[in-house]
């Protein structure tokens, strides 16, 4: 004991005594090791005496926040589902096994491994797992149908898809489609439900989930990136057979999202975390990550549920969760059977639309303290939010919820957010009137189109990110968003917003929801056509509704054609203007 | 209006359309701008498609969390100073018109701006003004003589100090000594006080800080860094006139620090934060950039009082304070009649020495919560810190105060924290007994020594920051520091780890403060020889104090010599071991 003391103070007295006697020839050993650490000597240096090296570099990755939690949070629960319960060591190992079987798979540094599940531990697992094996994770949208499962998988050149055990026919029907062009299918790896209830495999190409782990090994060396601008993961925002638009994440964007995500939603240290956002969506908003990061609770859902939601809340004192306004929207049209008082406030961010202002209101009164963020899946998801200030806390009801509803100010990991002409590039004064394009710009935005160096180059002109959405600024620097570029209606040469009507619709007693499109006009060129769905019990004609808007708005602004039926909308809880406008250009005169 | 839409519909059809008719023209034309924007074009790609430019690569630097703020917290107090009150707009302002003028001086890309001066407002402005001008910030100890400022001065090659009019004299001195060995001295801008009560400027070389100021202009185009590793800051731990130990942070460290230490200090949005942390530690260990980061309100203290504290606490309703445990000391043993009841918990992170667990409890009783930290000026201030787990919270008092007392695990900065033998390099068993040296790796580690590559080397060798500092691991991964490496005290072939010494001697009713340190003796080597303070109105003798030590240590580890005296400090609060190593050297036999 007493000769590593001697030893030591031998060594440590390199700190203070410069060039010292004997001691020279250790260090210089020593330091031969370091001599290789070394990373880009020279080029960066403007103070003589700095280096960089491994002690004082790393590139940026949410890869460490697990590592991090498998000390800090190790006996803590990391994730839940049903009976199932893991801690931060555990979730640690299994991602350590699982990135060790995926290697031995023959999975390499830049490939992409894909997923097609819902929010079950495995999905979660995989978000660290993947990355860990230096691969790149494709989520899949777990509505997309074998055609556009197959376009993907082509598309991104999965090696290895792993599947939920619902979601088998589809991917199946998938496979079939690339063998049938002749492309190689990925191998697959089957997730089964955890009471061993589901399908076993069949086909000899075939793995399941927790025997694959199992093989895995847990002194697995995590493969690093080399770089934090590697991709960590690909997220498909659409795709048609001419152009999937997969927008690849990096290693430091994810990382930086994360922290920022973290603060805008105020998430503190061991947070219990419900997974009503799909993982598969902006690789949840970050949040995956963000829960290694703070040590929090995951709980996951197979399927979103009122019932679901309360009780998971009631059961496992959920402080956070988030989701698209449907989310919302379920909540406060749940049956009261199906309620629960809460146990604390629970805070819960919404976006992916803006949701109607009177929602707001309406969870409130439920216990939920609601805020409101707006993002693309080039923005990593979250990028603006609506920061709260105190003393709007006693405004009146009405101006609470405008205040409410408006998309707010940048992140803290967003250089710049702006509203600007899209010809000019000048900023729109900021008058809450003149309309333009939000744009962003910093470290938290995408680092392209996959194999689309042009859509990357249209997405990034003018050195600001087009996220192809109007807005608003108003004297406080807060933005307001008005519509997207290609749904706003243009009548008689006036601007109609289609959210300004949604929004008077939205207020209309009867309605549950309603969207906005243009329906082409030999006179008007587009005239506003509105797609309602009625509350139970309630009966209105169109004259009614129109009445109402035309009450409410100037009168051009008003729909000149009502539709009465239930609104379509994608696996994100957004509307499909794209089909009610093909509906709408279809309608009998 | 309409004419806008029009070419906006065109333009945004980019994102839907790829490679559509005429719109291209316009598209490739914008791109042209955008090309030139591209930074290191292909080194880093590893996947088709992407690209990096302005849109989405910004150095990380904590500028952007000023430019931020003056948006989202624009009309929210800043920086309070006595009776002076700014809101985070004029701070922005203000902190552009220093930056200009400072550009004005003359001073460039990478030169260093010195500055002497408490807590003030300009103190925490220059945070921000000086990298916005591209310099470097070099903080001074304010409690250095005029020769050790001149050796830093003339080591850091300071170009401009900024002088409190408090501390002008001491200046002076360092120029006037600066001057006789023919070094050009820098000029000086003097820090008046708000009330214009103090001294005018007489030199001709000199100016005025509010005057200075209200030249510039708050157009200026800030010079972002070109690297997010260019330097931002060099913080001075020791010199001696052979060595000054010039510590530079980068942009990216202290963006990477800052965001860590908010979240390890759980400061949420919009703090009220107590200025008793000096900014020249560690600028006030990140701090000083949270506080734009978080939106947070800069309570400023010229001097630190017990009285000032709770009058402050009171009034401004703090919400987060920090400092080195003599600050706890101060608050513990003040006047009952200079306390006030809190307006709710204040957290209070202490770190830069170890506190005497009693400390804690004695805090906690008045109504503050303490966490401890620990990190050195090379970690940019907070490494480590102890992270609460709930189920401590109903341990009994002395197992609660044991936890509290732990140095903890690494923050979210930090890659990896570890206690190492520093011969080896082995880590040592978690066994709670075994000691090794601390080691840090990760973002938030210096970029080295300003002009000493060899220190720099020495301190990184074998990939780790060597903190000099000993330690045990617990079973749970918490660290517990024992000694800094130099102060161990080897007595007969046995350690004494001087800090478990001096627990015991707080514990002791008697006693204020106590440090132990080796005394030379030609039998055992070393013996622990004790510096003692007594409380007012107390008195004991050594041998009652040895007597005590014995009755709760091993006999070897009992101090053989008790002194008693007041203890030389540091300005952070650090017992000065140095000088009673050399008091226990000279005490007659």
């Amino acid at each position: 004991m007493n000769h590593f003391f001697k030893n030591h103070k031998r060594l440590t007295s390199t700190f203070n005594i410069f060039g010292s006697s004997n001691f020279s020839k250790r260090s210089r050993a020593l330091f031969s090791s370091f001599a290789s650490d070394l990373l880009e000597p020279d080029s960066w240096k403007s103070m003589e005496g700095l280096v960089r090296c491994k002690a004082n570099y790393v590139p940026l990755s949410p890869i460490s926040f697990l590592e991090r939690s498998a000390t800090v949070y190790r006996e803590r629960t990391s994730v839940i589902y049903g009976s199932l319960k893991f801690t931060w060591a555990e979730t640690h190992q299994r991602c350590l096994k699982l990135a060790s079987a995926l290697s031995q798979l023959g999975i390499s540094r830049g490939d992409v491994v894909a997923v097609l599940a819902p929010n079950v531990p495995a999905m979660y697992e995989l978000h660290f797992a993947v990355p860990m094996a230096g691969a790149v994770f494709c989520t899949l949208n777990t509505r997309h149908d074998s055609n556009m499962v197959s376009i993907l998988l082509k598309h991104s050149e999965a090696k290895i898809i792993f599947v939920d055990h619902q979601l088998l026919d589809i991917a199946r029907g998938a496979l079939d489609l690339l063998e049938k062009t002749g492309t190689k299918p990925p191998m697959v790896v089957l997730i089964s439900e955890s009471d061993g209830s589901s399908p076993t495999v069949s086909s000899s190409s075939s793995y399941e989930y927790e025997s694959l782990l199992a093989n895995g090994h847990s002194g697995f060396e995590i493969r690093q990136p080399e770089s934090e601008w590697d991709p960590i993961s690909v997220n498909y925002t659409s795709g048609t057979t001419s152009s999937p638009k997969g927008v690849v994440y990096s290693h430091r964007g994810a990382y930086l999202n994360t922290l920022a995500t973290l603060f805008l939603h105020g998430i503190g240290t061991m947070p219990v975390y419900l997974w009503t956002v799909p993982m598969f969506h902006c690789n949840g908003w970050c949040l995956t990550w963000g829960m290694a990061a703070q040590g929090g609770t995951n709980v996951c859902l197979r399927k979103v549920t009122p019932k679901d939601i309360f009780d998971r809340i009631d059961q496992h004192k959920v402080t956070h969760m988030a989701g698209a306004p449907t989310v919302l929207s379920m909540i406060v049209n749940s049956e009261v059977r199906d309620r629960k008082i809460l146990p604390h406030k629970v805070e819960i961010m919404t976006g992916g639309a803006p949701p109607p202002p009177q929602i707001f209101f309406k969870m409130e009164e439920l216990g939920f303290g609601v805020s409101q963020l707006y993002g693309l899946t080039e923005t990593y998801g979250p990028g603006t939010y609506c920061s709260w200030k105190p003393e709007w806390d006693s405004l009146p009801l009405d101006e609470r919820l405008k205040m409410k509803a408006r998309q707010g100010v940048q992140h803290l990991g967003l250089e710049d957010v702006d509203i600007k002409d899209p010809v000019t590039m000048e900023s729109v004064p900021a008058d809450g009137k003149t309309i333009g394009e939000i744009m962003f710009r910093g470290n938290t935005v995408m680092s392209g189109y996959l194999k689309d160096l042009k859509a990357t180059e249209d997405a990034f002109s003018g050195g600001w990110f087009r996220s192809g959405d109007l807005a608003v600024k108003h004297s406080d620097g807060y933005i307001e968003v008005k519509d997207r570029a290609k749904d706003i209606v243009i009548t008689g040469g006036e601007n109609v917003c289609t959210l300004e009507v949604e929004t008077v619709l939205y207020n209309h007693p009867a309605i549950l929801e309603a969207a906005v499109v243009g329906r082409p006009d030999d006179f008007w060129g587009q005239t506003p056509c509105a797609f309602v769905k009625l509350k139970e019990g309630f009966d209105v004609d169109a004259q009614d509704i129109i009445m109402f808007c035309k009450d409410h708005l100037p009168h051009y602004m008003a729909p000149k054609t009502v539709v009465f039926e239930d609104l379509p909308r994608n696996s994100t809880g957004k509307v499909q203007k794209f089909i009610l406008r093909e509906k709408a250009k279809a309608l009998p005169l």
